[in-house]
């Protein structure tokens, strides 16, 4: 990434400090007094990081470092005003001017985002100010309508950008990697598989999913497992694609895609499945979800929730709320429980993926990279860069444990038909 | 059981109703004027449990029931003073009843047990009298000194008593059956592993278990996987057991066993693993735990919490809290959390071993069964019927879902060093 920042300040020489940044942090120091004040904004700015070995360059020549050993990336900034939203609310400006431009990162973007999170995580939490913007921060409100708002914003982009960079299926969820040499296509086989496993999945039986994406879950459990499908999504683009789908494979009379709200759903399942949904509904919702949960699943059935999720309550990224996700929510796995707790429902099972959906990620930021020509052609710069931080911020944030990937198995709670053990979902045989 | 339950009315033929209770059904359903108040009081008892197949004899002759088909166990009542307690507060008389045997129970024990609580599951909550008598079943506080004397009650019954039919290695947790036909022994042998795998113990690792029992976890975890221990229990006669355990395995330079609470366990470890006391530790003392898990766990360390759970949160019947585990309360999964969650660890695992609880109960009641005469002997009738109820009323419990045993996997939430995916623990390899 490195040549394509560089070419992000037009006409400022953006060059790797050679002399290493050591060296600058030693000059500092002995000079404090001749910083300005906007550099001295930056160095508290670092301070309360940790002064992770990240050196910052500003538009008037100053350099601050405060990291121990060789910096490991750079941050320019272009002009006051960049900065000035930066000190102000780091989390929501760095992306709005990293995607303007404004701010360029020299070295590896991703590396840079993971020590911002580390050093984030130690921090105390964040008072006055930026507390204060934290409320005007709240998630959007996932009203039926603002849901429909919020996931046309971001699913609806065009099913051809997405196919630019997502495996052959479409999967826009965390894949499985047996190991981790495993490609892209086959780690999404092999999750679609997971679930199917660990819903216990038999021929003839019913199942119901809410958010399909693209319905490439939807179509597998169809063509292997041999159940019925109805399959629920607001986003119209996925809908009419997998419609399509469903066709091509002639088995549009074994699965039904419905454009319509999750709390819509009406009919009985033997499992409910919903992967990578949760985290848009937003825990307002939970309960209703829970409601919806608990009248469609049968007296013997079970289902499996799939979602983003994190240790500790917080709200998500807000350039990420704000720009990518509006009204995304990844609940701890407390909160999670929320949905289930209300209804005789018992958790049978919780596996937490997240160095998955950290792979995974590389995987599509990789492929990203490779099409960003096309994207640029299509969308524009900003719109490159925009997804290149989105992608590469939350591949960060699944690397540092900043962002979890919970899978949570339940099923009736009077239902003693449970695996007796998780072994048959290791078993080779299968 | 039916045999044993026939001698405890002294006098009274209690003979299976070879007519079959719809006879007897029947015959109420024609002449319901005939009824005396107490029989109209068991009659609405049982419609509120949605009239199973138990049939309720009294004292005076009269016979209830109103379930469809054969009777699948009676209850018989010896005098109208057990019978009051019963009607007004079932959960806590009927075990005080059975216990003095002036309730007793024809057929097979726990699955009149299990049919009341699936009928409890349906019901509505108490209300009235029921829901106030419920504010005096708190369960007692766990202050230090209340924990300790909670505790002593149960855990210094004597060793000899636990011997009789407990595993060879004296665990009184819930096994781990790789398949169900294993053996007890097997089984334990098999969960201390699966525990000891979950937590990928490396020789030479330090371990701090929190409530440690008889010692038989830190052995295996000191003798097999050639980490140190420190144990920590707050009953006496455990931990004496345990240190002439230690001894004659001549590993008490490796592990050692400490008298003390677990709110005053100092020093660091790698891994940190509690089995079995979470359930005595109660909800307000969560906080506690947590902070000192945290003070506890190295920054690449990680942990399990083995722990007896519900769906819902309500008290634990009322008999068991108070006869048996007093200060007791089984957490749900979402409780269970706020242990973790204030703290920086991550949960990469939970699973659910309902079913492998009821099997070790079965092993349990039978082996009690089978040692009944010599209980019997030292500690009279009353102390063997208030044990086969409780270790019956637990398995029915497991068996219908009222409880479930959560085995969750922590680790610090800084660390990637975390299994790839859960294979591992399935390797027939290992």
């Amino acid at each position: 990434m490195k040549r394509d920042d560089a070419q992000v300040l037009e006409g400022s020489a953006m060059r790797p400090s050679a002399a290493g940044p050591a060296g600058l942090a030693r000059a500092e120091a002995v000079l404090p007094a001749r910083l300005s004040l906007e550099a001295r904004g930056v160095r508290r700015m670092l301070a309360a990081l940790g002064d992770p070995p990240i050196e910052m360059k500003l538009w008037n020549g100053e350099t601050v470092y405060a990291g121990t050993g060789p910096a490991v990336a750079g941050i320019r900034i272009a002009n006051r005003s960049a900065l000035f939203g930066l000190l102000v609310n780091p989390d929501l400006y760095f992306g709005d001017a990293y995607s303007k431009g404004t701010l360029a990162v020299e070295g590896d973007l991703v590396k840079l985002l993971e020590m911002i999170y580390r050093g984030q995580a130690k921090a105390p939490p964040p008072k006055g100010l930026r507390r204060i913007l934290g409320w005007f921060q709240r998630p959007r409100p996932n009203t039926p309508s603002g849901s429909h708002e919020n996931i046309q914003r971001h699913y609806d982009l065009g099913n051809d950008f997405y196919r630019l960079w997502l495996d052959r299926e479409m999967l826009y969820t965390c894949a499985y990697f047996p190991k981790p040499d495993a490609t892209l296509e086959g780690a999404q086989l092999a999750k679609m598989d997971l679930v199917c496993r660990k819903l216990r999945l038999r021929p003839e039986e019913s199942v119901i999913e809410a958010g399909c994406g693209w319905g490439a879950l939807a179509l597998h459990m169809t063509t292997r497992y041999g159940v019925r499908v109805r399959a629920f999504n607001i986003s119209r683009e996925q809908i009419d694609w997998a419609r399509s789908r469903a066709r091509e494979l002639r088995v549009e009379h074994r699965v039904e895609f419905i454009e319509d709200d999750y709390r819509n759903i009406s009919g009985r399942c033997d499992a409910f499945v919903s992967v990578g949904m949760l985290e848009h509904v937003g825990r307002e919702q939970y309960a209703d979800l829970g409601r919806v949960i608990d009248r469609t699943v049968e007296s013997g059935g079970r289902g499996l929730l799939h979602s983003i999720g994190q240790d500790r309550p917080s709200l998500l990224n807000p350039w990420i709320e704000s720009r990518i996700f509006p009204g995304a929510y990844p609940p701890t796995l407390r909160e999670l429980m929320e949905v289930l707790e209300p209804w005789p429902f018992s958790v049978l099972d919780v596996e937490n993926l997240r160095l998955h959906y950290a792979l995974t990620l590389e995987h599509w930021l990789r492929r990203f990279e490779d099409a960003r020509e096309r994207v640029r052609a299509q969308y524009g710069e900003s719109f490159v860069r925009t997804w290149r931080l989105y992608l590469a911020g939350s591949l960060a944030a699944f690397n540092t444990g900043k962002l979890h990937l919970f899978q949570v198995v339940f099923a009736r709670a009077s239902s003693n038909d449970v695996p007796w053990t998780r072994a048959y979902l290791y078993d080779k045989g299968k």
